[in-house]
């Protein structure tokens, strides 16, 4: 059965070292007041979130895939045998409650530390992390842009645990294209509404983990224009509430069936029905999707984190495993009296371990760099700094949603890869890793769209300007360290590739705008977020060996955690990076050679042009 | 439910325009005295497999997923519904002949015919293929080296498909490493052995599609060296045959349990405990190692099918769906009347298909290639052609192998990609196709092992002979065509790819022989064969382009399919080909990254190096 640490010494090292965040968050009056701006403070709940997760959560993670959620007639759903039990321990001991607003009863942490405990869970538990995950974007969105009787009514259940969310977003016809979807709902005249209509893949949708779930449901109001532009955001309670929080009757939306899948097994993926269920306006009429993006900004980088988790995890058992199988030998022996040595000694193995140690750590800075620039965006008391935040955290968001996932997803084939056939067999739980991994590059908007995301919206859509000053950042940086000993070399580097995401943003930018170009955004953006990320993930890697070799030349390195750092860093520069040699390239061709002849190549005759 | 057509066009293809493979087998007297070197001939078998696997096999897919396999008390094992039928169909219908000697009941068809018929087998059913699959390998090895005693015995039944056989090499402790293998054998005195000893991972190992089972097993003769040396090839089969082949008592071997694994659940992978069973010496004693060498070849090829067959199948199904889901409107509307269009509009959706058809077709080239080579090896009366066809089989067999089974991964991976969060669910079956894949790069040889038989034993043993046969061949064609309007920019890609292949293997050579170079080649290896196989799709790519130019130019391309493989070429060489630019540069970076301190990057304290 597979194990799993927390890596507390590196995020304790980003935390304090690569971030400074103890000092960031004193300068935010909020985080002050609350009192949870102190290293000390910030570092015990680390250590207690590593203990809940490592003690309650890991040894979940297997039956939950193998006996999976349980519908039963009365369309109720049972969890996976000690999911509920979990979740008690979970919402008593407060970690609900974490980031959330001490007016609804939450504890004010940063989202630096509540985006460390996501990630712990996500590497423990993934499924079961769904649950208090898809709350968390319900609250989001809810505290953001819901009235104040809503909210009272509402966040403190949730905040409390008592309650779960889930957002209801896609219909059997509409998954990426939320314009055309049908669920309606009309005016009942009373402040209420009467909501209808069919909404699929919702996580954690239906269960017996709390006793009510608060739906977020998109839906088009009576009257409303087609598009986008006619949908509004409506709660609607599985039990409609009392003013007093009491549960009252219930309410017409049920479970209609739950889907069977490639993996995360442990949590309902839900057919809701809604049959004139009643629903309360959040937010306002006709802008339910901007107030839905609230909520999948957080569920994005959420989702990111399970690609961190998952490949960290992953990492960790296959790097156990290879300290532990004799296989072949080595010169010089490691084992000199036995058949063979631990395979470990083998450079490929070696390969394949350091790569997902590389890309978990850079992942890992970016997610809590990514986290501390939500917490400045929200809190930070100097207008310029929150809207340098806000530009940051809208560049990064869908490279941490989609760069995280598929580093994620490899890193968990080639962990599997490590075990050889063993790797395949259920009981190792390698492949539940490599199955639950999957879902992430796929939902909360597939990996594609999130590039689209990126490189239409984030960076064109502005005329590059969040791009330019991220890109200054680096080059800052680069400059800075230019002709340094140790990290001049990977500056360089750094510094060119920076230079060229910026040409080629502008290729693509002034192809797009010419005749017949409106298909190259779409044609590059994939490969265009992957570079974009190796250039995030490079600037890490070096800031971090900087860091890193000043210790170790100050003879500071106690337990090798510096050298291991100097080490990756070279190591991801060598073998990772060079990716964007193949990623350049590619994005360069263009749409050309995707613009093939339907009818001879797809066999399509319903032609796109004549 | 997907669905499946086998590409019989793009088959002919091959068999003809690309390969003139009629023609060559023409020129080998086995073939032409066996009357089946005649391109009528083997079209019409190539239907008839396709019909075969298509109304037989298909169907039985996603049950053979869902049921899989179940042991009994007995230790008899029963395959999932159907699986018993459509074998007893197959081997009826003669599939189970169809490549095998006539003088032991096979119709002496070409490996050019058979190989098409398992890529077939495996796009429908890669679990249900395995049985005949495993059987294949027992009887080209027990053609290779049996005793006409055996062969008389035991191969008329395997040909006929009445019996089945396996491959028991791995054991808990020795995967990779056979040469510490622990399964004794004892000399009984009377031409007959005692193997005592425990086989894990045998794939079809046990099961009810046949009346016998014959495990060839490797072991330890008592007073054999120590060991790759020292091993032995057994025959050993499920019940003793007397000498007119009719069943006798059941031998010491039985199924102690079976796998759950990831995927291929329709084949039952067993754990055999063989206790005193009664066992045959098949070729020489202490020999078995390079006995076992003839099934794996074959069944490296094999599992090379398995990512091609599962690739291609992926690919058919995201193609469909790509034409039948809408979703997001594009310019110009392919439906201009309704809500949405097919999302094959979508340039990333078209960049996921076309990386699916590059890969598939290219792969499809290299396999015919292949099996044709295999065909020349052994049957043509010329000896320095069987000499060279041998050369470019070793060659080809690691690459046709691991490239072909990461690709077929990948490519199964995006097509799941193309059906958003539907690809996740199981019923639409893209789940299971990417779970299946996913054996083939790990097992007959984890896809490190083949890249370091490739680097290490085909390339680097002979000094390099072997690629520069290779490599001349492919500098010719690229000289030959330097400046072809159509392919010229091509074969300048590919000449500069083969040059540098050379440079590359000479770096690498180099540095092995260099004190402390030990690691290099191990180091290099995987990013080596992904470099070599693209040089081989390139080669194959822009030769395939050239007929189809030629055709196109002529006025001859009436469906389509030339300008189909024109457009795919064109696609290949600008989004796939470039990745050679990252490889050749990780190739370049060696061990040094990698030759991390192991008690920092590692925590491991066991330490290679003081």
């Amino acid at each position: 059965m597979p194990s799993y640490k927390a890596p507390l010494r590196d995020i304790k090292f980003l935390m304090t070292e690569l971030l400074d965040a103890p000092a960031e968050l004193a300068k935010m009056p909020y985080y002050a007041a609350n009192e949870v701006a102190d290293a000390d403070l910030l570092s015990q709940v680390l250590d207690e979130a590593a203990r809940f997760v490592e003690t309650e959560l890991v040894p979940l993670n297997r039956v939950g895939d193998q006996e999976g959620c349980v519908r039963h007639d009365d369309s109720e759903v049972t969890t996976p045998t000690g999911f509920k039990a979990a979740y008690k321990k979970y919402t008593q001991a407060g970690w609900s409650a974490l980031d959330a607003d001490p007016n609804y009863g939450g504890q004010g942490m940063p989202h630096l530390i509540s985006n460390v405990l996501v990630e712990m869970m996500n590497s423990a538990n993934v499924a079961w992390a769904m649950y208090p995950g898809l709350s968390h974007g319900a609250y989001s969105a809810l505290h953001a842009v819901g009235s104040d009787e809503l909210k009272n009514l509402y966040l403190p259940k949730i905040v409390s645990g008592e309650w779960t969310g889930t957002m209801c977003l896609t219909e059997p016809h509409a998954g990426t294209d939320l314009g055309i979807i049908r669920t309606k709902a009309s005016d009942n005249g009373d402040g209420t509404y009467s909501v209808t209509g069919t909404k699929i893949f919702i996580s954690a949708g239906e269960h017996d983990m709390a006793e009510n779930i608060v739906h977020l449901v998109l839906a088009r109001l009576d009257g409303s224009p087609e598009g986008t532009k006619g949908i509004s955001l409506f709660l609607v309670p599985k039990y409609i509430p009392g003013d007093d929080g009491r549960l009252g009757e219930r309410n017409g939306v049920v479970c209609g069936s739950i889907e069977h899948k490639m993996g995360i097994n442990g949590n309902a993926t839900a057919v809701l029905n809604f049959d004139g269920a009643k629903g309360w306006l959040v937010g306002e009429i006709n802008k339910g999707m901007n107030h839905m993006f609230i909520m999948m900004n957080a569920a994005r980088l959420g989702t990111g984190l399970q690609g961190l988790g998952l490949g960290e995890v992953a990492y960790q058992n296959a790097l156990a495993y290879a300290k532990d199988r004799t296989q072949m030998r080595h010169e010089p022996r490691v084992n000199p009296g036995e058949q063979a040595d631990p395979i470990l000694v083998h450079p490929d193995v070696r390969r394949m371990l350091l790569t997902g140690k590389a890309y978990s750590e850079a992942g890992r800075a970016m997610a809590m760099w990514l986290a501390l620039s939500l917490d400045t965006e929200h809190h930070h008391p100097d207008e310029a700094k929150r809207k340098e935040a806000a530009d940051l955290v809208a560049l990064l968001t869908p490279i941490a949603k989609a760069f995280m996932t598929d580093n994620g997803f490899n890193v968990a084939v080639q962990s599997q890869q490590v075990f050889g056939g063993h790797g395949y067999i259920q009981e190792w739980g390698m492949e539940q890793f490599v199955r639950d991994a999957r879902i992430g590059q796929i939902y909360e908007g597939t990996n594609g769209i999130q590039s689209l995301d990126l490189l239409g919206r984030k960076v064109l859509m502005d005329g590059g300007k969040k791009l330019q000053k991220l890109a200054g950042t680096l080059q800052e940086f680069a400059e800075e360290h230019e002709g340094d000993e140790h990290i001049g070399d990977y500056v360089t580097q750094l510094g060119k590739a920076a230079q060229q995401l910026g040409s080629l943003t502008m290729v693509i930018g002034q192809k797009a705008m010419q005749e017949g170009g409106a298909d190259e955004v779409n044609a590059a953006a994939v490969d265009y977020l992957r570079f974009f990320g190796h250039v995030v993930y490079g600037y890490l890697w070096a800031r971090m060996a900087k860091i890193a070799h000043d210790k170790v030349d100050a003879g500071q390195d106690k337990d090798g955690f510096y050298l291991s750092k100097v080490q990756t860093a070279r190591f991801y520069f060598a073998k990772l990076f060079p990716e964007t040699k193949a990623l350049a390239a590619t994005i360069k061709a263009g749409n050309e050679t995707l613009a093939v002849d339907d009818r001879a190549v797809f066999g399509w005759e319903q032609l796109v042009t004549a």
